[in-house]
């Protein structure tokens, strides 16, 4: 099993999350709402952060819950920590042993909140820490980067907001992801093709906005780290707050821009690039009108709604990193100066 | 007045408003004391969400509040905003005008919550809209790149903080700021140096940890808006989280590690990147040990205590990316691409 492996595997894990799980968070859900919380403290690091960022947004529009992504050096290095009593403090972490995510659900748990776990290990020092655990089933990852079990963590934080809210046709929807997402590795060859023309890429820029801010986040993360490129992530707004002087003509820009209520502000903002910076556009998306903007464009299946879109958004981003790490002759299982568990106090 | 005048000006601003403003801070400290505050949500961009960061990570350690950054898109995008009743709304912006920190505040005050507005612009719409206002009386501030009024939000966020707290050692030890802050200007000539030997840098990670993070994230911003220095962000634990792949032999990464309980983990990176890595390290410290690991340090005064230090470590590296601009022939003035007031929907 290699990268490209697991990549594959995202339809199965995500199929069968939904066709063993799904009962179990709904349970989860279900204690939730019976708990008096006021807001969620989120702690995570590296690729699970990511699935915290959409959690922000999916949590907050979805189930109006105002999350806050823990800073967890807080908890480790100052001796005050924050009061938790009437927040769900959640931990999302892939191998479950990061002590400083631990400590924030410890640190919850002491303060009688209710704490829960969204990990890959059911047996992990922080699925005991927790009261109650997700397991993302997404079996045993071993390329350093993460691919299946981030979309499986996705899949999870996608679930519980759709068990927290009332409307059954959020739940009907996640049964439409994996196919989806199969239909999205379909453009491993377009992806491919253009990661050999950018072999020389070493910088870039990686926007998104909204839900899909997570995938930008994703994108840039796995450039770093399969293929060295200086990726930089922004959430559109923020960008134009400075970063933007960055850019100067011809400068590498990859823009995720579903159809959505982001769509407008991207579509703007990628005709700038085009026209006041002749940026170099990578866009991914299923919609016309942007693609068409761009000389790199990868066209998602355009059949998941809105608030699903990070599940799927991602595909493409990953098959064009890892083909890029291959194109640079770089190693797609071990990258240089990683381990697979990063324990961090 | 330009970019330079406007940081040489930071100690002078800073003790005024200590002289003007510190009694306003503290009525405003005892009406959030008299409220059943939960969290704290607050809403800023750019610069300003770097004062923010240093809420999150002050707030929460000092005076066990949780703090929420917000995401503004989430009220300006999506048709659900999430339940702020017990929260304390709080937005931050030096000019107080763009509409997505409005349109928090707004909610926030529209769901009965307290909002607080952190702003140089008293009669701005985020003034109006927000409860309360705590005005950083910088004065005009010409230069597109923040530099004066970030440490005024940083004073009143440390000034909050200390109204907050019962002891009254916090409140003394604000009024050492300004004469740090002036001590940490007589760098100016070796940061020019160091400036002149790096004229060609192109790019470079920026690490910090605690409450420094803040810095790390504001000098990043200043490179990028002012020198177009491709400069990453990282908290130290999340850069080892994957990011760490990026950093090459020889590369530049600089470091800000003042003391206090960030150091001991500092100091193993700092050590690792030297000795693993060769890499190109300029440090910003009051710590011998840390200073001696780089070929390029720039030694701080050592006279404020740790939860204060952000107001100072940034004097270095305001100083640091002017005369970088300046080597580089760039406008440190107006930076291309951007304008003093940005409008984010």
């Amino acid at each position: 099993m290699g990268l490209r492996d697991e990549i594959f595997e995202q339809p199965d894990v995500l199929q069968r999350w939904l066709d063993t799980q799904l009962p179990h968070a709904q349970r989860v859900a279900e204690i939730i709402r019976a708990r008096d919380v006021e807001y969620v403290f989120l702690a995570a690091r590296g690729t699970s952060d990511h699935a915290g960022i959409y959690a922000q947004y999916l949590w907050g529009s979805l189930n109006r819950l105002p999350v806050a992504l823990a800073a967890p050096s807080l908890f480790t290095l100052y001796s005050g920590s924050p009061r938790l009593q009437k927040a769900l403090v959640v931990g999302i972490s892939q191998s479950g042993e990061s002590p400083d995510v631990v400590s924030v659900l410890a640190e919850g748990r002491r303060q009688g909140a209710l704490t829960l776990a969204i990990t890959n290990a059911p047996a992990s020092p922080l699925a005991q820490t927790a009261e109650l655990t997700v397991d993302i089933r997404a079996g045993a990852e071993t390329a350093v980067a993460a691919t299946k079990t981030y979309t499986a963590e996705l899949m999870a934080v996608a679930a519980l907001s759709a068990a927290l809210s009332d409307a059954s046709e959020y739940l009907g929807a996640l049964a439409r992801v994996p196919g989806a997402v199969r239909q999205a590795l379909t453009l491993e060859e377009r992806a491919q093709q253009i990661a050999a023309q950018h072999r020389a890429l070493t910088r870039c820029v990686v926007l998104g906005r909204g839900y899909d801010y997570a995938s930008a986040q994703e994108w840039a993360l796995k450039l770093k780290e399969l293929a060295y490129v200086f990726a930089d992530p922004y959430s559109a707004a923020d960008f134009l707050h400075g970063p933007i002087a960055i850019v100067e003509r011809g400068f590498p820009v990859f823009v995720i821009a579903p159809r959505g209520a982001a769509l407008n502000d991207l579509l703007t903002l990628l005709h700038r690039f085009r026209d006041e910076y002749q940026a170099d556009l990578l866009v991914i998306s299923d919609d016309d009108g942007a693609l068409a903007l761009a000389p790199s464009a990868l066209k998602l299946p355009g059949d998941v709604p809105e608030w699903l879109t990070p599940l799927v958004t991602i595909i493409p981003a990953q098959l064009y990193a890892y083909h890029l790490t291959r194109a640079k002759g770089y190693d797609t299982q071990a990258p240089r100066g990683l381990h697979k568990v990063t324990l961090t106090r």
